[in-house]
């Protein structure tokens, strides 16, 4: 069936899989020892103009969101993030398993503001009685957020200060990075990335690879021994070469920027072909993620032919869903969508 | 170079990496929702002549132990396991990261005994002060161990009704299970350790998967929500897929039964071709992974032209070696080795 | 200094301290083995109507929190509490460090509403994506509220209807129990919140003891070992007689809540004699804690001359501060307090 | 009935009643920030000759160990404990509740030696695997031990120092302290403590007081933030008064050491008698617990009239019990004791 789920619908880009069989029989070290792991750090050190990077390859995004945190805060702290972080809704608690609060701030359009960090920050650090309360220990950013919005450079650069004002460290959630970095008018670079957090993760289960996200610590900062940590944490995969592998080709001739940039291309026509047909959006998404406002039966009757995401509910009539475009998208799933539309009754 | 290191050190077995090839664009859903992974699932089931069994998919073995025990554990409880057993040593404390002890017995070249079991068990029921420590809340065998060895189908048997007795739910480590299955004269099978097992994991990553391990509840004991308990613990694959096709594959025309067969067959020529060179063993291994004991300067020697493991110092002068065969271990590996340890001075 | 700072100013009623030195050289068993901790359980449960209950003395209010809520949530499970909660805010992550979440919802004046309790609870579970997220396991209320309101009985029973059509068990912070109990128009009794409840506490440590809560679980439904529980968190203290003795006392001659009675009367005369000057209330509590609107001004004269806590700031010009009587408060202290607020300048 | 059950079947030191009646009504503030506790604090650190101490006062012995424990350790560290030390068995896994694992190396009387210790540290950092391993992070001793043996000055200056070797900071659990340094020919004093040790803490429940241990940094080592850390631990007391008091009183003209005194020369007596009746000890305690070999038949008869602990079992016909003295004994008990067992048949 025709499918706008998720981007994670598919198995891999045909390079890795190809890179995989061309690889397999090699005889390598294994727990992210070889020299495919080393070969990726390196690649993705130059892609972030971060010589003194430190990188780590995990298998998922909630494992590598509790296992950075987790590593990062100390056990009187906790994570500041806006309300509609992936941390605070979608990962079944995984902070809080490590020990650790979600300290949530609010979301606009998914997003933090410096602002309201930092009236945070203020607020905890003048209250008297803040020796019984959670300390703010690091700020957590998605980027793009849940709701396929994103950071201007100024607004990256704005939560950063703060966090530096306070000397807290900025964390950053790339899951979809690719996405983010491809979007049509961003000016938030991988090196501005890098620059401004003091560790975020370059997102490879939804940007093409079967699994794997790429952290990178920018500031000489990894936490001491993080290999153990990941090992305690059941995230440290024996054959570490399945994400050494994956990542060297993703940061081979700028191969996760084109597949970023195809999907951001689908999406952008995806949004036209809604938009010439009268249909409202719930926000204006620069990234894969489009959420549309659906009459629940039209919603109904478009589920028979298609798969998409609910998001919310609207009101009693009207639900937001989600249409995801991803690097395995196609042109044809496009048309056939339209045609879809086109055919429904409204 | 010529490397008995480990089992992990290949990719995948050649089918696995046809079948992800074949079934790369389909379009499934995410988090183990798929068609390869029920399918994957219902065949594990037969093999285990356990049609009540329920089975999940997860991505390594320390993980899988942790996310295991953690879940079928009360707070109160610990996990009993031989002074060897690999979450005894080495996982890094990820079962005491969850919070549990792990209360150890004796080893019996890395076995435990039924005995010594219900001792313990014995011992700590009796004991007036038990309210101030630790209740054993599950008992945790490796099959094959870390040292290659097997428990018989008695042994199995045993420990199994010492469980019984004390209502205490045994929990099997097969990170090499299908090794074990196929050594040449052991009486235990698959549906035995389901039949005696309260949980047991088939182990993927060492026996031809990319990743993997299938954990398999058999008396209608999964607990409660244990797909949310495997997200928290960041063990959820967004790309399930990965998994469930993998382990298709692998119990598809006993394909898993084969490649372990093939192994055990190369581990037997291995052993002999040391035996025939005088070589000692430090136990009688009758699986994959053979323990050498070599003198210092022949190790030296050795180990500039093939990997294998350090395993533990005996004396000044002698130290434990381990040698690893697996699915992918050839018969010119073995000649290249034999003609090899031919060439070194003794 | 005159001081209204807070309830746990004093150290214990006399007739604990005389209770204490009466059977000091006793020799008793430890751990809470012995019969004053067996009386006062008695007593507790004869006061709450409650014959089938099961009581546990534990040392302060957080450790009582932590306790009963990482015994009764699953993994996978977290807390219901109003924004405002003590273990939302003040109790430095203690919930959280069990690896639980605090599910905060709206408060309205410190309490929540049934409804929004059942909109969440509702919303939960028809969420599509639910498994990834925290599971409601408990809610917690607390009474008196933080900002000294009460619920009323029919306010009770919705919540407590609530939770049983969610099957979810409802918990009652008492730490200033007596407090509540003896409002002026109150209808909530002991036997009420016993009813309601499935687990609750009576709080010692602001209502005359040195330290104790008395955790009550009604629904024969204590968690399994809970003593080795308790333990496990450093809960359980060796000198059990300590608190037995105090609750004990406490429970004897309804000494409880006489002197709970008392502080409510004193409360009474402290918001009159406020009103009388003109003060602005922050809100109207029938409670032993008053909130008073000063300018700031003011407040720091009066800072001077007695002691009261900060609580919140209103604007640039006015904050809010508390003053609290206990059992300890003296109609002399009132005097005190209201002749310096009549030769202060306004 | 006479009981040599515990060291903390009775009350508290009459001095330390005398001040808590005296303070009473003494308003004062929470948690710890009462001129009581400053003043114990201060008494304490010149005791131990060490004013850049840092002191703080918990309730009971359990929750000291965890709660330094884990503040202390990284979260890839264990705890290196004598296999009988307390938090190796008797506190219901409250070390792992933490998320760390008890590292246990064999006791010799219930002690470690310096050479077992290094010897294990060498082990491990000369592994190769060890990344894979608990990294040893603490040292735990318990003076005195869990069977009432005692270091030497030599041999804590031993162990002290190849923790210094090995930059891994040593605690002493001191529940029983008082007693282990009034022993007849110890060496050991408080300041010598304080010099070998990073952190220890001086029992109060088992040495005269209702609760309390005071945990003394000796090395400006105190982990950051630690109030909040105790705080979370829900071992922070509301009423720290109850703790200033009772350790300001314990250690005003020496009560402490005094009363601990008192305990050692009823020991010693305790010792004789039954020494003179040609009972056999298990081992040779020079602290307040005596460990005495008794014929079961022998013990069933005792046990009718005298309350003792049953310690652990020898062989089928003998069982090793033990008999503790304290502050509280009185030469009126001990007659009694002889005069029963020289009624009784042997």
């Amino acid at each position: 069936m025709l499918s706008f789920e998720s981007d994670y619908s598919e198995g891999a880009h045909e390079k890795i899989l190809q890179r995989l069989i061309e690889t397999n029989m090699e005889k390598l070290p294994g727990y992210g020892n070889d020299p495919y792991c080393e070969r990726a750090k390196s690649k993705i050190k130059t892609a972030c103009e971060c010589p003194e990077a430190d990188v780590f390859f995990l298998v998922g995004g909630t494992q590598t969101n509790a296992t950075v945190i987790g590593a990062v805060l100390n056990s009187y702290e906790g994570v500041i993030a806006a309300s509609t972080g992936h941390i605070s809704m979608h990962e079944a608690g995984a902070i809080e398993h490590t020990g650790h609060k979600v300290l949530e701030i609010p979301q606009h359009q998914g997003k933090m503001q410096a602002m309201d960090l930092e009236d945070y920050l203020r607020a905890f650090w003048s209250d008297d009685n803040h020796e019984h309360m959670v300390f703010p220990g690091m700020v957590y950013l998605s980027h793009p957020t849940e709701y396929g919005t994103l950071y201007t450079k100024e607004e990256l650069q704005e939560i950063s200060a703060v966090c530096k004002k306070y000397n807290i460290p900025l964390y950053l959630d790339g899951a979809r990075l690719g996405y983010g970095l491809m979007a049509a008018q961003t000016d938030v670079t991988l090196p501005l990335i890098a620059a401004c957090c003091d560790v975020f993760y370059i997102g490879g289960t939804k940007v093409g690879a079967f699994c794997g996200e790429a952290v990178v610590f920018t500031k000489q900062n990894t936490p001491k021994h993080f290999m153990t940590v990941i090992k305690q944490k059941g995230a440290l995969l024996a054959k570490g070469r399945l994400l050494g592998i994956q990542f060297d080709t993703l940061f081979t001739d700028d191969l996760y920027f084109h597949i970023s940039k195809h999907a951001i291309q689908m999406a952008q026509l995806l949004k036209k072909g809604f938009e010439k047909r009268k249909f409202t959006f719930f926000l204006d998404s620069p990234t894969n993620q489009q959420f549309i406002i659906l009459e629940n039966d039209m919603m109904d009757r478009l589920k028979e032919h298609v798969a998409f995401s609910f998001w919310e509910k609207i009101d009693e009539n009207h639900t937001v869903v989600r249409f995801a475009t991803s690097w395995a998208t196609q042109q044809a799933d496009l048309d056939e969508l339209f045609d879809l539309l086109d055919s429904l009754p409204k």
